[in-house]
């Protein structure tokens, strides 16, 4: 008799693991089933990867600038081989990690693609290789992959890379071509301009970080401006040949060569190859529409992570995969996306959560804003000589409450999370004041920049 | 005539200049005497040119374990001149930080000793070099010095240094004995420990750190007796010639020798020389008695920062200070001291907030404990090879309110803050699963240990 689950979940990333976790966690009978490796795109192709060369390239980044603080690196050098084996490393003992946890809350892992045959009042069928199990409950957590826009020439480009295939790089790229200016394009910017590539970034927006504080982004790019990165600006990709990338800007046809080319423009839902068809399931602009408890709209199957191509954070996943064992066990729990929190892992780092002032004028929303630089903040004069950042606050016009943090400067992806929780408890201004932050932190930026409201 | 002011405000350290500020903001007249430097003992002689010294120590580090990472810093070596310079510089620019503000918010400083004359309905007369003043309220801000215990060879010996005499230091001891191993201890044991001084701790407790979570106290220690300083637990010093120290254990006597000797066994507050006597201000073990509105038992004379001899901790009095000003303006404000943070800046950093195991078990409060290794958090792994942590939380028994958080690891002192809101809100583990934090920081360890209680 074939085996039957309380939950089987497609896909072991952010959205599945987190899920399957906490499923079994709380008695749930669960399968997971991946292809892959455990910990999807993120773990192993994704922000594990990335955060673990940009700490060595901070760690570099650091080093040569030691003489400012009175540490004198003489002979100072990297390996790029070093790095990246590093990094393998890490994500073999993260992916082990995932594994252990299943394990340890009685998740079945199934190393093998899984393939949805029906649902029948039994519950949902599920096939692979060597077999059928049903399930009452289906979580579908395929996510994305590298969207490749139809632009001439990209097609079968081996020359191009995407987030994959520079993670496997076994040489450094002397010169390197981003097109899209995005989290992950300045991501990888921020790391090869770290080792000394020559990086030309082509975005076609007027900012690079869509989605990000624009003053602050145009801060960054400032930044790394200075630190030899070329960028082009609403800028459209029009052909690429080889590693040579053609571009329309202002009316003028230019072209950039690399000796490598990474696309970087975004990412778009998998929800082909698994069957997903035969349930009936609905899409909306490309991923799985869901509502707020990440139901379909098909009973008992539910979708999380980037499949539903609304968030396409790991975060996010992993929370919408919590939503949904939260109501499976008894719970009443919903997704909220107003303080889901964004971090561009740049040297500064990019954070921010809720409303920028660009989304606020948007939805006419009405605001009061504050900004600091991070130098009101002692520690961050302390550790960064010459640096600079800044910290803007908006809370609602009428009650003050909390709406959007937004920061540039190290290490606000640790700070950030404070938040993310003034805005999900809608705290005011008033209730932060009370809050006391410990002396001397940067964190202490965020307490400054709330008492500059009464100024 | 003499000037009238709102608030006189004697002492212009952490508690003194945030309530000159908050008042000033507000629209106070606002008078502050400070007899030194603006920014008393935590920018001058204590937080702050600490923790500028303890970065360059941890950009040593890092260099030094570069290779872990891919980085080669083949002829390393600092300049304790330079760092020595550097700190100076920055308690510079912070310092002027502080006299910008003043001027910002109108306060009038006064670089001199202000002694007080009396008090009458007219107001508190303050007496300076060249004339007197009139105010309305009068806030004492005068903090503390360092505490020199009564043991014999301690008093008139020039080789012994205190907080201030070792941050003027022009040269390198070769060794350095610390009586004492609080966070002041601790912190200059670790930067001396990281630029290669052979450093000794004699502590009469059985664990250093007091007032911090005693696991993880035990865990720094363990980690720094792997670096190389020797631990003298449990030990009484009963006898200090020139440098040579002899203390008491386990009922042996031994002696220890260094270069210099720190002595960092606890400070105590100011009330002597500006006439706190001529008011009746009522004293509570040795520091101003205070209620939850820092009034003294005098009307209108107000008490914060570590002249209360309570919190010793610039983050405490700033608040303090605050409480003063927001009653003064209108406000009902009053101090709390269960979400006062504490932060260790070690390499790596040790912060808490909140309960610890043994004050529970000491007030008799149920609690539920849970704790989990920070390399839970995936990032923690990528950033700290070989490296380990903890992070302890503690909830209420009945209805899982956060009561507090203990973390071991970089970069908890900027995390904490956030531990401090659940505190101060009252947040229980409920609505702490509800936070998204930002994916992968090491942040996420404080969501792993919330989700840990469910298991």
């Amino acid at each position: 008799m074939e085996k039957k689950y309380d939950l089987a979940i497609i896909g072991g990333g952010p959205a599945g693991y987190v899920a399957a976790e906490r499923a079994g966690a709380k008695g749930l009978k669960v399968v997971l089933f991946e292809k892959k490796e455990l910990g999807g795109v993120c773990l192993n192709e994704g922000c594990m990867p990335t955060k673990t060369l940009l700490y060595s390239a901070k760690l570099y980044d650091n080093a040569k600038a030691g003489n400012k603080y009175g540490v004198e690196a003489g002979d100072l050098s990297f390996s790029f081989d070093k790095m990246m084996a590093r990094k393998k490393k890490v994500v073999k003992k993260l992916v082990g990690g995932v594994g252990v946890k299943m394990k340890q809350f009685k998740v079945e892992v199934m190393n093998e693609s899984a393939f949805i045959k029906g649902r029948t009042q039994r519950g949902i069928e599920l096939a692979f290789q060597g077999g059928t199990i049903m399930a009452s409950n289906l979580l579908i957590c395929t996510g994305s992959e590298a969207f490749i826009p139809p632009i001439p020439g990209v097609e079968n480009n081996d020359a191009i890379m995407t987030n994959r295939e520079i993670l496997a790089l076994e040489v450094q790229p002397k010169e390197l071509v981003i097109i899209g200016g995005g989290v992950i394009g300045m991501e990888f910017a921020s790391f090869f301009n770290s080792l000394g590539t020559k990086v030309t970034i082509v975005e076609m927006m007027d900012e690079i970080l869509t989605g990000m504080d624009v003053a602050q982004s145009a801060m960054l790019r400032q930044m790394y401006v200075k630190k030899g990165i070329d960028f082009n600006l609403s800028s459209r990709v029009t052909k690429v040949e080889g590693t040579s990338v053609t571009f329309e800007k202002d009316g003028q046809s230019q072209i950039i060569q690399g000796d490598k080319v990474l696309m970087s423009v975004g990412r778009k839902p998998v929800t082909t190859g698994f069957g997903l068809e035969i349930l009936g399931v609905e899409l909306h602009n490309g991923g799985i529409k869901v509502d707020e408890k990440m139901r379909t709209n098909i009973p008992n199957v539910y979708a999380a992570g980037d499949v539903t191509g609304f968030s396409l954070l790991a975060h996010t996943a992993s929370r919408e995969g919590e939503v949904v064992v939260n109501n499976l066990t008894g719970g009443n729990d919903q997704m909220r996306y107003n303080a889901i929190p964004g971090v561009v892992y740049t040297n500064p780092e990019l954070s921010g959560v809720g409303l920028t002032e660009e989304a606020a004028k948007a939805k006419g929303i009405e605001v009061k804003v504050a900004q600091l630089p991070m130098a009101y903040a002692g520690r961050f004069i302390a550790e960064n000589e010459g640096g600079s950042g800044m910290c803007k606050l908006l809370v609602g016009a009428k009650y003050g409450e909390v709406l959007g943090v937004h920061m540039l400067g190290n290490p606000s992806s640790e700070m950030i999370y404070g938040a993310c929780m003034a805005i999900e408890n809608e705290m005011t201004l008033k209730e932060m004041e009370q809050v006391v932050f410990p002396h001397p932190t940067v964190s202490e930026i965020f307490r400054e920049t709330i008492f500059s409201f009464s100024h």
